[in-house]
């Protein structure tokens, strides 16, 4: 199988998987809850590239661990993800209409449903975690959530946010841009990797080169979504493009130029795929990700 | 000691212990995050009744747990209410300006930072209950987890409040105001008596009785919230009056009208009592809180 294929099957595989789960895990109830559950299924079923369960279950699956687990695991990253989302899309964040393509949820529903939807993701996503179904031992379960926690909270992606949003007011330093993003975005995606690893039982001293891969990859990521933003299309992108520019926040292109941006991104997953050396054939599909990172339009 | 001094003496000590918990776990960091922790802070520290720790401690101590292990799980629970208060007082929910007497977190700082501050003192709540510090014991933290989560999200909190929100373009009858006002408001209140019972390694089994309490107590509660917004004074209450007819909302004052609404409110503290009555002594403070609620003012 080539490396193409290999990513083409498994992003099908994670799209229609994680699709599944949330599926399963979000019954709609017979009473007043249910515009509440349907505008979480609405944000969280059928959109985004699922890069997050991808690399959860990319790496769980070289230590083994049962892919049922797994999915579970990666919806609840997901989760996350999906609720950042929701928030970030709300006028006083982003103020943004359109998400994967289709109207945002405030906009299909309304600002307090899109509030709530976020917050009861939010919720869902530890319950999974805590959830004996996604792993017997408890000793796992607890370091999941710790370790999904930590990446969310106020030292991870909420701190990022917060960043970010100084950062329309302040000249951010390529150094502080770097932190910004690595706690906005790296630090779920590097969570990802992590819960995949924590599933697979290594040890926490084992993961250092996983960490180091998904830190890449992260940035590199981060890096290519500035790219997308400066150059991109909407259509394409499936978000509102050139908002960065029009905010007066300093990127990784505004501060390096594309073309310095571009070689960057290329570099660091050079980097994070030599991260991966310890790991033969079984690691491909994580070298496969780290490639498409750099290649994707959106 | 008098039940009455009993109390005071809980409630002075529990508002002091909590912010000093909040306090040492929430350091403002030297970076641009500052401004997201001090929205914590301001939001966190100093204000509220802190009846949840309250009940999580006093039920707790009864089973001969460390106090400072309480005291972080009650911080945990506390996060919860307070991250829901600040998203439920934004423009696009209630609309609120006051909040324990001073200007709710989106007047203080803005709506966005509001948002992010709410969601990390979410992660929070989850990061202290994972935490080896509140118990080495993972199966505990594991059912800690869930049990917050299961409170929180949509078949807890956060489905009440989308009942809520339901309820301002609906007629509800007793049932579904009782049961929005479970989950609502006694979805938590439940979690803070079952938390303290799951430090205390009281089998699921063994805490039918503080669940029977805790239901009990939570409906009164939300009854003489009621009362407090049908009669009250913004200036005594720390919050705005008068919301609930304003928005048409069906409530047990509306429905039982005030009178029976009372007696309703002071019926079932005593079969919260009653719930107690395995208990000797030991169980005062949960007898006084339950007295405390239907007398208090604010």
């Amino acid at each position: 199988m080539t490396s193409g294929s290999l990513l083409v099957d498994a992003m099908t595989a994670i799209a229609r998987d994680v699709d599944a789960v949330f599926d399963a895990l979000l019954p709609v109830p017979a009473d007043p809850r249910a515009r509440l559950v349907e505008a979480m299924r609405y944000a969280a079923i059928g959109g985004g590239k699922r890069l997050r369960p991808l690399l959860l279950c990319a790496t769980s699956a070289m230590y083994g661990v049962d892919r049922d687990a797994a999915l579970r695991a990666g919806a609840a990253v997901e989760a996350i993800h999906v609720y950042s989302l929701i928030h970030d899309d709300l006028p006083c964040m982003d103020n943004d209409d359109l998400r994967h393509g289709k109207p945002t949820v405030h906009l299909a529903f309304d600002e307090a449903t899109a509030v709530l939807a976020g917050d009861a993701l939010h919720d869902f996503a530890f319950e999974v975690l805590a959830d004996p179904a996604t792993s017997a031992d408890p000793f796992v379960q607890v370091e999941l959530v710790r370790t999904l926690g930590r990446a969310s909270g106020c030292s991870g992606m909420a701190g990022g946010q917060m960043m970010d949003l100084v950062a329309e007011q302040s000249e951010f330093d390529l150094p502080t841009v770097t932190r910004l993003q690595q706690l906005k975005t790296g630090a779920l995606l590097g969570a990802a990797v992590e819960l995949g690893a924590i599933l697979g039982r290594v040890p926490h001293e084992g993961r250092t080169h996983l960490r180091g891969y998904a830190r890449d990859i992260g940035l590199a990521f981060q890096i290519v979504d500035d790219l997308i933003d400066h150059e991109g299309d909407a259509t394409v992108a499936g978000k509102a493009v050139g908002k960065d520019a029009k905010a007066g926040k300093e990127t990784f292109v505004s501060l390096l130029g594309p073309d310095r941006a571009r070689e960057q991104a290329r570099l660091l997953v050079e980097q994070a795929i030599a991260h991966l050396a310890p790991h033969g054939k079984e690691a491909d599909l994580l070298r496969a990700v780290a490639r498409y990172i750099v290649e994707r339009d959106h």
